[in-house]
């Protein structure tokens, strides 16, 4: 796909611009954009709906310390819906009885080394029938940086109206707060948002529907983001949702499947499991320093698709040194082997390989590789081109 | 995908070669290819699993000819699964007492200037436990072909050992039988079948798991045959799987995509559905003769994607005239405005457009055009360069 797009990009930059130009003024942008690299954390919805408290959050936070997960870069602790209780007489927003004090859980994710996220919705109500932020919005981001919140996921849900306006909205009054908080749009990939959410100022959108824990769902919204790459960049990224990854509707080699997918498409990586209760193989998989080394890689290159074989996919994503992250992607139901040719990913004669799932160096090799890949599994490699120094 | 492939296409022909050398002598095969084009036709299954009696496919051949399907093309009564009785005392198949006479039956389909299809496996029992072909090839092709069948769908199932001895077992006894029969693999898409399935004498194989009647199946399926495009030809057909469209669980616009990605990819055209009930936008989908025109072109090209981005797909299938049928598909879940530049589709200046589902010629446009296409949707048009005479 080039630059001109199928959608009406130019038009839709224009009419937010103007959108822009009539806000109040804005303070100056911070120096340090935020979300250089993708955002990474945890979230409460994939496993906890609105099952969420107080102590959720802090078992979370005190899980994704004690695991290992904060050291290989989980940072964000987020609130998803159902946190909200009714506005007081003024008109702020107050959390319900399972969030007694907001500030004092705010207060100790930061004392982790860690940074805390909330949820709301342009609409008057979230997608679970609570409190929304239409008609409130400089209030809410107020009481949120009052609260010390880093991370506003902001869902459509119940909204009407032009999305493009009601984005920009929010982000002034982030804006206004003069605190840094990461803006993540939540609009379920509609009216081509990745063609404009940067402009809006979203550090990241949903491109899809939601995500389920199963293979199928996972696969068709993730291998479906080719083409979308170039609208990613550093302090704006393209979210294909969030992680399933420990769920138990999948086997290991499926969430090695979603995992390395979503590095390649440097896509946030935001754990929905309860951190509290997992198992060996899903810490293995969500702390794979190797794989979320591509993920984090700061040239903030999104990978895309360079061979497809029916079931059989190959994905590149190119990184700052030189090097180029390769999956070798086998949607079909058998094991397959799958051969990788380096003229595929713009490789000359020969390149050393690094496994990135079994952590072992392959060795050097001419022209081509051949791999056997698991059935709905990957085999993902970290690919240099023996020419460079 | 250049034509090295994924899978070792070389060694898997050199080994298909060896067993058809070890084979008993068969006779010249005839001068008209088997499925010069995709077959079309209808098959019990998707709709009426194993309630399918000679009562049953007696109606369908009656719907095929009243509903105006066999005049667009639709030729193949195909019984699927759950017609076999027990063998008799020589090992000849018996039907069991849902199909009282087998050759009575197939008079009657040719009788309407149709043709019989049946149904085994290459193992001891059949997907639904019925009696298999294992051990009985010769003979169950002998039967048959005695008793007119024109078309065998050959089911792996409980099969075990190699594929490609397997069916190049029952391909060559269907040859001594002297009739022409067409012969489906049926196999999941397992072992790359795409490689070697004409190798052993397949004209179609199934390049897929089973497909259901759902958009996020039919989709995870159709949309997947990129790069298969170069294994298919005439005599020789991928198979995404048969069709599923007024079995219900589709919207029209889904069933329309479902349609226009199979005529796109030159798959066999095998409707699933109850004809003898079904709606008049579930007839007119499935016998609109300009999009059965682009799956039945003489060509015999599969066509695959040129434009991708995030849920907006956009595919190409170059006809034997020269002009060539483009589907603009939105999988997203909002109405989408797409644009196709003609250079994606190797178009100079200026080309006159046709819509294929609204049947209106669109006039003559320059360098590109765009059209908002529903959720789930597609456009889909027939493109003649302006410069072709």
């Amino acid at each position: 796909m080039k630059p001109s797009a199928m959608f009406a990009t130019a038009t839709l930059l224009a009419a937010a611009a103007v959108a822009f130009a009539a806000a109040t003024p804005l303070p100056p942008a911070s120096a340090a954009p935020l979300a250089p690299t993708p955002p990474m954390g945890w979230n409460s919805w994939n496993h906890f709906e609105c099952k969420v408290s107080d102590a959720v959050v802090r078992a979370a936070a005190d899980a994704v310390v004690s695991s290992g997960m904060k050291a290989v870069g989980y940072q964000f602790i987020n609130i998803d819906d159902c946190w909200q209780g009714q506005r007081d007489a003024q008109g702020n927003i107050q959390p319900n009885d399972r969030f007694p004090d907001m500030a004092a859980l705010a207060a100790y994710i930061h004392s982790k080394g860690l940074r805390l996220g909330i949820y709301s919705s342009p609409g008057p109500k979230t997608c679970a029938g609570y409190e929304g932020s239409f008609g409130h919005e400089e209030q809410d981001a107020q009481t949120y940086a009052r609260w010390g919140v880093d991370y506003l996921k902001y869902d459509w849900c119940s909204a009407t109206g032009d999305q493009r306006a009601a984005y920009t909205k929010m982000h002034d009054a982030l804006l206004r707060t003069g605190r840094p908080i990461v803006f993540s749009l939540c609009q379920y990939g509609w009216y081509g948002v990745w063609s404009w959410g940067a402009s809006v100022g979203g550090n990241l959108w949903r491109t899809t529907d939601d995500i389920s824990d199963n293979y199928d769902r996972m696969s068709v919204l993730g291998f479906a983001q080719n083409g979308l790459e170039r609208f990613a960049g550093p302090g704006h990224w393209n979210d294909p949702d969030m992680l399933e990854i420990g769920n138990g509707g999948m086997k290991d080699d499926e969430y090695r499947t979603h995992m390395s997918l979503w590095c390649l498409l440097a896509a946030p990586l935001i754990a929905g499991n309860d951190l509290a209760a997992m198992s060996p193989a899903t810490l293995a998989i969500l702390t794979n320093s190797e794989v979320i080394a591509v993920d984090q890689d700061t040239a903030g290159i999104q990978g895309h698709r360079v061979a497809e074989e029916g079931p059989l996919e190959i994905w590149i994503k190119p990184l700052a040194d030189g090097t180029k992250a390769v999956g070798m992607f086998n949607r079909g139901t058998r094991e397959a082997s799958m051969t990788v040719r380096f003229e595929q990913l713009g490789i000359g004669e020969s390149a050393s390989l690094r496994d990135l799932w079994t952590h072992r160096d392959l060795g050097e090799f001419h022209s081509s590789y051949e791999a056997k890949v698991p059935r709905h599994g990957v085999v993902m490699l970290r690919v240099r081109d023996s020419s460079l120094r």
